[in-house]
Order: C-alpha cells, then structure tokens, then sequence
C-alpha cells in the first residue's frame, strides 16, 4: 500500500494547477460577462472555445479517456486512479474546467458508450467529434412521469419497425441538450415491455433533429438554468424514427449499459465535489479571515473553527475512498467496483453539499446571491444527490448488500489483484 | 395551560382555509403564467391585486396587527396568539397567501414601527397607505462590505446637515425595493459612529425617489430573482438627503427599534414556515403513495416513513413553541420573550430546512425544477436561516444567556404572568 | 390556548421543588454509601424509607393517580397536565424522588392496571398496597428470545388448566423484580395461539413466591444492576401455576391492556427525562463556569455554547409536546393521544441522550465514572431508548400512520374538545 | 499511488485471524467465566497468560513495534502501515486480542517511551520485561481536579530534592494500575512550574510500590471496572521519593514526550475501534437475518439496511484515512503527521460509537446487557471519545490550523515523499 501519487499523477497535476490558475480562474468573470450579454442563448460561449483551444494546446484534452479503452489512444492515457486527482481539480471551477478540457458530462458518459459498445459507423460518425469537441450530446434517460431511478419503470417505447426503431415517449432532464451544438440524444427506452426486468431497455442514438423529436424547454435547478453549458432539457418523442443501424450495442443491453456508463461518471462526479468543497474551503476561510464581527475575526469563533476542522476530516476520508475506488476500477473492473461506487454515490454528495450550505452560512445573503460562485456551487451539488438516482437508492441497495454478506470478517482470504478479484467493500483490514 | 384554541382563532383560521382553498391556491399557476408573460416587471400581477381584494371583502386584512398595537384598530383585532395559526396557513402558499391579506413581510415590520415610533405625520403618510396595500416599503439593514448580523459594524452614514439628514452608504437585500409600487425606504445607519455600541445607530424614512438614491439590481437567491414580490434589491445612497423629520424616533434608538421589529417578525416567519413544511407534507403524501419503485408505492419504504414520523414530531413540536412565544409576547411583551423569539428563530428554519431537503429528495429532479412548488419553498426557507442575521448568531447569544443562567432550576419562584415577568426560558416545568 | 400553570400545578411544583432540596439531593450520597455498605442487597435501602415518610408528610404521594382513576381517591388529584411538570421535577433525582413519591415505574403503571381492569379482590390484595407502599411488583413482557417489540411474538404460554392458569416461557428486563419486597409479577402471555393477532395476549397476576417461578439472576445495564430499585430480573416460568381468578381483565385483552398500561408511562418517562436534561444543565453550567482550559472557562467557548443554545431550544419545544399530550389525555384519552405518545417516546428520550452524551464529553472521564451522577443518569436515559420498544419501531408506526393521513391539511374540521375527539396530531394550525 | 496491502501485511493477517478464530474468541467465554470466579482480583486471568503463550508460539508478539524503533529488534518488523490492519482485527475482541499479543495500552505507548527516551539502565530494568510480558505499566496524566486536556493545567510536582525526584498530587484513570503485575508508573507532572508553557512538565518513572504512591481504588466507566486489564486506578502521590536517575528525557520535555507517545496510540485505538465496528456489523447482521418482527426479518426493514449501509461507507472511508496516516507516520514521521493524527481520533471514536449505538437499538434490552458483548464494547468506545483529550479539543485545534492555512490550494506543491515533508493534510489531490 502506498498513498504516494505517482509522477504522472503530479505532474498533470501541476499542468492542471496552472491552467486553472492561469487560465480558468481569470476567465470566470467573462463567462458571466457573456452570459449576461446574450441572455437567450445556449450554446457555447466565445471564453468556452477559448479555454478548450488553450487546454488542448497545453495537452489537456480527453483527460478522462483510461489508456485501455477502445478509444484510448484519443486521451491523454490516464488511469482512473491518475484521472481522478485531476477531476478533483477541475471541480474547483466546474462550469469551466470539465468542458475546457472536452472532459464534462454527459460528453464523457456517451464517449465511453461509443466506445465500448459502438459499431465503427456510429464511432466515426459521433464518437470522433465527441472526442475533437465538435459535437455535444445529451443522455435521454429521465422520465417525468415515473420514479426513473428504478430503470425498470422507464415508459418510453422503442419499436422496431422495418428497417427503423421508431421512439415514443418524454424525456426530461437532458443536461446539455438545449446547446444548439448538441447533435446526438443517447436514448434509452423499452423494446420489449415483456422481457426480464433487467432485459426490457435498449439505447438508440438519435440525431436531434430527427423529425418527430422536439426539445421542449429548458429546465431549471433550484433557478438555475445553467444555458452555459446547454441546460436541462424537456424532449418530447413523437414516433420519430431512426434506422435500425442506430441501435447500441444489441437489444435489450440498455440497462446493462447504462449502469457500465454510470460507473465513471460518479467517479467522476464526486472527484469534482471534492474539487468544489476545496473551493468553498478556500472561500470561507478568506472570509472568516477577513470578516469580523462581535469583536474578532470570523476565524476565531469556535463554531466556525469546529466545522471547518469537520469539513478537513470528511474530504480527506472520502477522497481516499474514491481514490481507492479508481483503483479498483482499474484493478478489477466497474463491476467489481460497483459496491464502492455506490458508496461514494452516498457520500460525497451529501458531505459536500453540507460543507457548501454552511460555507453559504457563512457567506450570510452574499452567499445565496448570483455575485458569489457558492450559491450556484450549492446548487450543482444539490443536484448531484439527485443525478443518476437519488442517494437513497443507492443507500437500500448497498444495505442490502451488507444485510446480505456472507463472508465473515475473519474468514481467510486470497485477492491478489490481478489474480483474483477482491470481494469489493469486503470490510476486512488487509 | 390550556392547548385548544380559543373560538376567535378557530373562526379565523376555518375562514383562511376557506380563502386558501377557494382562492389562493387556484390562483398560483395563474401568477406563474403571467409572471412569465411579463419577466421584466418587478411590480404586483393582476392576480395579487385580485386576490387582495378577495382577502379584504374576506374580512382577511392586517391580521398581523394586535390589538394593543397604536394602530391596532387598523388589524382584525388579532393577539398573536391568535394570529400565530393564521400566519401558519399562509405559509402553505407563501408567495401569495401573505401579500394577499396584506400580511407580507417587509411591509409588517415596518407598519409596526411606524404605528409604534412614527410621528403622526409620518404615520399618514406612510402608515396609512401601508395598511390600504396601496404602497409597499422595504428595510435596508443589511450592507455587503460588513457581517451585518453584527449591527455594531453598519456603515451607512446618516449626518445631520441643517435641517435634513444625509445618507451616504451601500445596502443590499432590501427585500421589496424593485417593486415600483414600493415607496418608502426604511434606512437603518450611523448618525453617531463615537457613541456607545448600540447607540450609534438612528432609522430614517427615505422616499424611494430621493435624489440620490439609487436602486441598483435585482438580487437573486439561488438562482431565483423574487420578482412577484419585489425582489431583492441593491441601493445605493450617495448623499441622498431627506428632512430631519423622517427620523423615525430620536437618534440613537436605531439598534432598539429593530430589534423591536424584528421581533414579531421572527413570529410571523416561523408560523409561515410550518405552514410550508406542511405544503411538504402533503406533496410527500400525495407524491409517496402514488409513485411506485421497486416494487411497491415508496409510502412502503422505511425510509420514506422514517423521515415523515420525524417530520410531525419535529413541527408538532416547534409549533407549540412557536405558539408559546406568541403568548409570552402577548403576557409580557417582545423584550421579556426575546430569548424565546430566538430559540424559535433557531430552530424552526433548520427543521423546515431538512423537511424540504427530504422533500426534494423524494421529488427526484422535479423537486428541484421550476414545474414544482418544492424548489422555490426550499430556497425561500433556506434564506430564512440567514435572514434578520444567520442561525449561527442566534446561537452563540442564547447559548451566551444559557451559560450564565443564574437561576437554578430548583429555585423557588414567583411568576404569576401579569403581575411578575416569567424569566424567559428558564426551562423549569412551572 | 393558555401556557400558563395553573394554581394547583404551581404549588405542588413548589412543594416538590422544596422537597428536592431539602430532602432528596442530600440524600443522593446517602444512598450511595448505603449501597456501598451492603453490595448484595436488592430491597429498598433505608434512606428511601425516611424518604418516603417524608414525602408522605408532605402530601407528595402518588402524585400520578388521575382524579378520574377508579383509584383517584387514593391519589392527590392530579390531572395528568398537572402531574406532567411534577414527575418532571423528580427527573432530576431520579433514583429517589420518583420512588420516595410512590411514583416510579413499574409499580405506577401496574397500579394503574389493577386500577382498571382488577376485580374488587384483585385491588384489594394488590393495588391498596402498591398505593401504600408497602408493596412492590414487576412487570414481565421482554422475553429474551424473540423481538418482543412486536407483541404478537410473545412466546410464554398461559393455559387455562382446571381452575388453574398454568404459565411457562422466559421473561427478563423485569425491572424490580430483584427486590425482595417485589411481591407481584404481572405477567403477560398467550392464551389463543390461533387467535387474531392482538387477541392472543393475556394478563395473569402471579404472586413472586408462587411454585414453579425462578427468579434468575439481576441483569445490568450498561454495567448497572440498579440494586437500589430493584434491579432488572431474569425470571423462569415453569409450570407456575396461579388461580383463574389472577387473570386481569378478560382472556384475549392482554394486548389491548398493556398498550393502555404503556400510554401514562411513556408520558411518565418522557417528562422525568426532561428533568433529566435538566439536572445534567446545571451541571454542565457550572462546571463550564468553573473550569478554565486553553485560556479561559470552557463556558465561553463556542462550541461549549452552541450545545447549551441546542439543549436549551429542544428541551422547551419537547416539554411542551409532552404537555400538550398530558393534555390530550385528559381531554380525549389515552387511545386518542397514541399518536402524540408515540411521538414523545421518539423524541424526548434521544434528545436527552445526546444532551446527556454532550454532557459527559464535557466532564471528561469523570463524566463517565462513579463518582459523577452523569454516567449513571446516561445508562438510564440510554436504556429509556428500549424500554416500552425501541424509538424505531415507534417511527416506524408514526411514520404508517403519516403516510396513510387522509384528512388534508386545509380540510375543514371540528374539533372543540368534549364534543368531538380531535385527530391526533392533525398537525394543523388550529 | 497502490491500494493493495503488501505479502508481510496480508501473511501476518491470515495468521492474525487464525488466531483469533481458533483461540481468540473460543476464549472470550472463559475469560467471563473467570471473572465471575474471582469477583475482587485485578490481575490478568489465566486464559490470557494462556493466550499469550500461544501468539508468542505464533509470532504474534509485540506486533506494534515499528522496525525504525530503537528496541525494532524486539518486535516483528512491522511498519505502522502493515500493523494498522493487524491492530484492527485485535479490535475484533478487544479485550483478549490485544493484551494476548503484548500490544495493549497503556504498555506500548510506555514502551515507545522507554525505547526513544530511556536510558540504558532504565531500558533493561522497565523496557525489557515490557516486552516480554512480564511487566505492565500505567501511564499517570490525567488529574482530578483540572482540566487535564489542557497539558499546562496539569498540577502534579516533581520537585528536585537532592538525589531524588519528589512526587506530590492526585492522578486518576491510570489504566492498568489496579493490576498487581503493574510494576511502573510512568508520571507526568510539573518541575517548572514558571517555566514556558510547554517546558513545565517531565515525566518521571516511578515503581508502584514506592512509599508515598497509594494506588487508592478502581474506578467505573459507565458502570464497568475493566478489572480483567487493571482497571483506571485513582492513585495518590504524597512526597513520593525516586532517584534522579528515574527521570525519562531531561527536564521539561514532558509534554513533548508526552505527545509523541500519544501519536501511534491513537493510530492503535482507532484501528482497534475500526476492528470493533465490524464485529458489530457482524453481530448486527447475524441478528437482523435471524430475528423477525412486524411480518419479516429485521434484515428486510429499511431502516436497518439503511444504518449498515451508511456505517459500511463510514467504515472503509475512515479505515483508508487511518491507513493513510499509518503510511505518512512511516514515511515522514509523527510529528509531520499529527495533522491526520488529530483527524482520526476526531472522526473515527465518533463514528464507531455511532454504529455501535445503532446495534444496541437493534439488539433491544439484550444489547446493553452483560449477556452481550455489545454494552461493554459501547462503553469501551465511548471513552475512547476522552481518552488523551476530548474530542473537541482536537476538533478546535484543527479547526485553528485549518483557519490559517496559508498554502492555497492550487499553489504549486513539491513533495516527493522522503525527499520534503508533505504539508500535512494539504488537501491537494496529489
């Protein structure tokens, strides 16, 4: 065992550091400035294409992309345990950071779909401009009219007709799909209604402008629109028709798929909370510096200090934890993993999202207002405890689990990685 | 000690329920279609202006105003005891129940300090069209540069010259003021920065369209810009200059007269929080036993359950607290029920907080949507853990107080209410 | 609605608050060292029989019988609003003011059984002497080997045999039972195996001396044995055999009785709990004043203030829940009022567990020792957790219950107290 | 950055469990069975001189001692890295496990003493037969009278009289002092009482059969006397006599002593509580799968899968926290550690007492009994939420560093490990 990051990990590390100290960090103001500007608009903005063109020429691009994906030579070959400090940073400023470097969701999410379960047609003609970051996309799984976090309710329809699958159905929280430059919706629905439970889902590709598919409106976080980075979509279904050729991967492997695509995205999800949580630390604690009131600094009253020191404990725990999950998905794969993930599924979300609200506590009105980066930092992560399915999902599933363990702890053991997959979450000391 | 209320508050609150049933809550998707058919005005919607009217012809108007107030024969001849219930059920629908009874917070506060400090002139001027909802006003207390919760550090300066006072400073959050209905600004500053701590600061009555001052933007709250009501605004004072006479009280009595304010504020805050939680309940009820997830309605799950039972035993119990405050400022007057007033002011925001976090939680993204009532009740609940001062502040004094309690809990005692002031909270079981 | 105590209420709070002081703190060394001088004795020592000659004097005894109790001639005529704050007060001495009033559990709720539903000769063999004091009894519902919070899987069998009721299974947790003095066991058993689910139960008057009865063995509580009451008695059944005239009340209502038996108790608990909290306030108090670590006394550090500010809030707004319980109980009775028990059984005995656990934290090892009356007080609030069922099995049928309210929150309603019954815990304004 | 535990770590694991499969556990009954055979004896019992026999037969003896140590040679080699794990299953029974393998406190702290600080003489007199488990040892801080968290509180003189150190003041909770093996106090105490702050104290070595030192009785720990490991003695000091040459270190580096002492027995106690968490788990799990209420196992509820799932997250994320400062204490030393060191002792003792009282509730009355080993591991680890220092006090000092924290999160950073010393808890994702 050994906690010391290797020298890839520190030197991406330090380019990151100072692309976004550089770079980034200089360019959030102009994003509102722009954003300010063209009010109706939800495509990229002009400081977007600026970032992305500087993150590439400084070899931060695809940084997501694992060296043994199919498309692994298009990323920067970073293991999931290399990427994830990285992701970390790129949190400290998510509404630029992730996209700059062509590694924000759900962009990340459909790639290693492509990737991994996509015919050489349907790579060449979404996955190379996914991964040149000249197309976006959009994943079309959340339905408004069913608890979607069991997959098994999802009403939409996929029937093959002919040569055609034609989609029926309504779709709501398609994060991006409102950028105009988003040209592919990844659709999951049902194709057959009767199958297993696990075996009913399937993912078609549809361009967005299929006819019979209309984006509704945008939809709003706690207020936020988030139009920087194409919003949260409402797309309505109305028999549109795509050819059979569009289909992904085989009937039926929907849900299989989509929980392989999950996976790293909630690696990468809470990395980035962490990220975020560093930044509200920075934050409060120049505040609390700062500031003074009742006669002394915010800094020195105890119940700031209290939590701050609470706050210190939590993310250097649960970022060990997600460290350790990447490992595991790179040791022994996302499946062998998915215990772990559900737990940072659990964790990160609601640690980070208590160390923001008294971070906004902290801040008093400045810190719910839009001239201060936490009141939108708090909405993202509130919305996080909710993306990919609620955290009590995942809660009840991994209790399940646990009710259900059989290997004692002091059972004897053999995992070797590499040899024999560890039980994941096994709960033993070695 | 009795805990069945009396036949006034029964009457008056079967009569709100009524108005609420029959008029209000119809007329919230009107208010959102025609808050989106006009997104720049700032100004009261045709349907508060109804709804108004409705709530009068009701006999629904100025219940906040108790009847041993100097303008109490303006109100309905409500205690706040009486008045506490009310308030709650006008929580259920915070966006409308309250401006339509002309019962909306900043109006309320600052009707009461002028029926109790206002001179009769600046009473009809002011009072008097606050009372017929024909102006609005707003509170500048709080200021950007300094942690305002420590009144001490305001900085706006009023300064007497000749015969008017100048006003010079930066406020924010002056809930109300984009309003173009809004009229009157009551100012809160220094008009002595070398006097005593809590003498240093005077109130002036500031006409809205006083040379010099400037309303500068619409704040927003996470993510969410008020407008039905006002908004929160952004004015600057740059030597805005209004006669000696709109000094509300004398110098120096700033710091005591807000804190008079705040005081039934606070009341009225914590009742209509209840009233929200309550709008949570329901939705949670009615959302828990329709939805259905692996494989039963989630009113199934114990988790759902858990969080419902905590639910009622918390606001059972915060509503008899809050009620019992409203008792003590009725028996023994605002001063006497302060450290109540802040245990409640604690309390009661934290708890209605949680309900809609768990709500939220429940709702899945929706919850967190515009098309839902939850997302906007959450940020408004979350606001009012910093309003009138952050949760933080209410804390450390009552836990000050606490810590030097003298009077121990065996002592014997004489306190008969009406002849001797109970010692507020003394937490003994008589 | 009215939160003051009336005349009655505050002068037996009065008398008792006397009868504290001078009598029953002083001899809480007393006790310790009797306890100390005969380690393997389980009766009452002799400091609780002078105390109970004083209470006696006093016209403090059995302060808990109703005046609508078929006893309530033998009681001092105490509503339960008026006992709730009496049986507060001994909370705060709890190993010797409940029992020197002839008010500690279980012997009070057994009294109210025989009360109840005894015939003439049952009162006069057993409730004339348990309201004299000069006997005591138990009362055996745990068994050890099943879940006995579900009542239904009760394992002890009564069967009817001749003239006889024949008892055999296993019971421990019998509190008391360890005393010699303990002459009654009220047992509770299955008499209709096949029977509805809550018409299986059955209560039979065993006297402790009967053949076939063990008395194990005293079992501790967190390393307590609580000799001095009597302790917590395992006891085998083997073949006791009792009169049929020992059975309370009918065949078949042995759960509907216990449930009866258990309303007033948990009131009882749940307000001596509070005292609890009390005492433990006044504690931390002055040894917060007292001490001085890091530079000052740890009364002015923030942390230390932020958890008497929190103490201080819960303990007003449960006190009051529990008040107004006392209060529906008189007004609509006990089975009207489940729900409000159930909440107060929740909420009161965990919040004054984490003010006792804050407490000790705060008297460091001491606080855990023998030496300090905190760590005995926290097994026993750590054990109110249990007894009557865990607090989850409660949330758990709060929370069925919240999910399945039909009556929606703005509902019209009448509820005038005498006429109607109001639903508990309506949760509405009024 | 490798999260897989070395062969050394995996091999002594398997043994660890081994042992305490075969021996270990078989042996917990016995132990209960000796206890209660000899009510008044505070010295170890057979089973555990037998115990111990067999883990030095198995290699498994002085497991703690690092290979850096100056007395390496005496232990088995391992790093504070590939013990953690072996530390943690001990805490699976803590009260055989440890003290079987000669790796229980307070005698490994005292033994590092020894090691760095001793001279040759007191190393062969006190130093050797420590680690050949013919002596144990008390470590004599805290003190009655003060607040002992606070080190410059500490009242206890050492007054340099001649050739001899005397010794005067009142210690207590001096674990293991009630065991007549215990042959060394190891004290701390004030020489300098004008010196500066942190140079006042020094630790003497002092045998316990020294006239003057009256080891004057065992106290309680939430009802427990502990007396199978030597019980937490109150010992008086009147004008005890040691030579000068008894003193350890030189005069005034008590207090550093003292904390460099305290570093790897905080690593030792949170692992062990790591290790008793799982049991826990274990004993939860067996259980709610066997035990039925309200129609199913107690596994199936959701409140109870919902606790395992939240108490397994809690569980890896703080065991790869303790790992980690393992690792740092091994590769940059406990002072550069102490960051994480105060970090654990915060989160970890709370967590597990957590879970532990969550298994209790589940366990019912049953749980806080002495018929399980529930309530004493409860007890145990709530006093592990004092041992050295309350938690707060760590909580504060943390809070303090983490406030002024200069090295802002995205500066560039150089810490190879062995060439610079990482910040501590920096924060930073490499």
């Amino acid at each position: 065992m050994d906690f010391a990051p290797d020298t890839t990990t520190r030197e991406t590390c330090d380019r990151v550091r100072a692309f976004l100290t550089e770079e980034v960090l200089p360019a959030e103001p102009v994003l509102d400035d722009e954003l300010a500007a063209t009010p109706d608009d939800w495509s990229f903005r002009p400081v977007v294409r600026r970032l992305q063109t500087a993150a590439r020429e400084r070899g931060l691009w695809n940084l997501f992309l694992p060296p043994d994906s199919p498309a692994g030579d298009r990323g920067a070959g970073l293991t999931n345990l290399q990427y994830a400090p990285v992701a970390e940073l790129t949190g400290y400023s998510p509404r630029l950071a992730p996209v700059a470097t062509n590694c924000a969701a759900p962009d990340t999410g459909n790639a290693e779909l492509l990737a991994h379960f996509g015919t050489p047609e349907q790579r060449e003609r979404w996955l190379d401009p996914l991964l040149d970051g000249t197309l976006r996309s959009a994943f079309c799984m959340t339905e408004p009219d069913v608890a979607s976090s069991d997959a098994t309710n999802i009403a939409t329809s996929i029937v093959r007709d002919g040569d055609d699958y034609v989609i029926t159905g309504r779709k709501w929280f398609a994060t991006g799909a409102m950028n105009p430059g988003c040209g592919l919706l990844v659709v999951m629905g049902r194709t057959d209604p009767d199958g297993p439970r696990h075996r009913q889902q399937s993912i078609v590709l549809v361009p967005r402008d299929t006819p019979g598919v209309t984006v509704v409106r945008g939809l709003t976080v706690l207020g936020y629109d988030d139009r920087d980075h194409g919003g949260h979509a409402e797309i309505r279904f109305d028999g549109a028709r795509v050819p059979a050729a569009n289909l992904l991967g085989g009937e039926g492997e929907g849900f299989a798929m989509a929980q392989a695509r999950l996976g790293p995205g909630r690696i990468h999800h809470c990395m980035r909370a962490l990220g975020t949580a560093e930044r509200a630390m920075d934050l409060v604690r120049e505040r609390a510096t700062r500031r003074t009131a009742f006669g002394g600094p915010l800094a020195d009253q105890g119940v700031v200090r209290e939590w701050l020191a609470g706050a210190r404990v939590e993310i250097e725990a649960l970022r060990l934890l997600v460290l350790k999950t990447a490992w595991l998905m790179d040791t022994v794969g996302t499946k062998a993993a998915m215990t772990e993930i559900q737990a940072i599924k659990i964790a990160v979300p609601r640690a980070v999202g208590q160390i923001l609200d008294r971070a906004v506590q902290l801040f008093g009105a400045a810190g719910l207002s839009g001239d201060h980066p936490l009141a939108e930092l708090f909405a993202g992560v509130r919305a996080l405890r909710l993306a990919d399915g609620p955290d009590e999902v995942h809660l009840a599933s991994l209790g399940r689990a646990e009710a259900r363990r059989r290997a004692p702890y002091l059972a004897p053991r053999n995992r070797t990685p590499g040899t024999a997959a560890p039980t994941p979450l096994e709960g033993d000391p070695t």
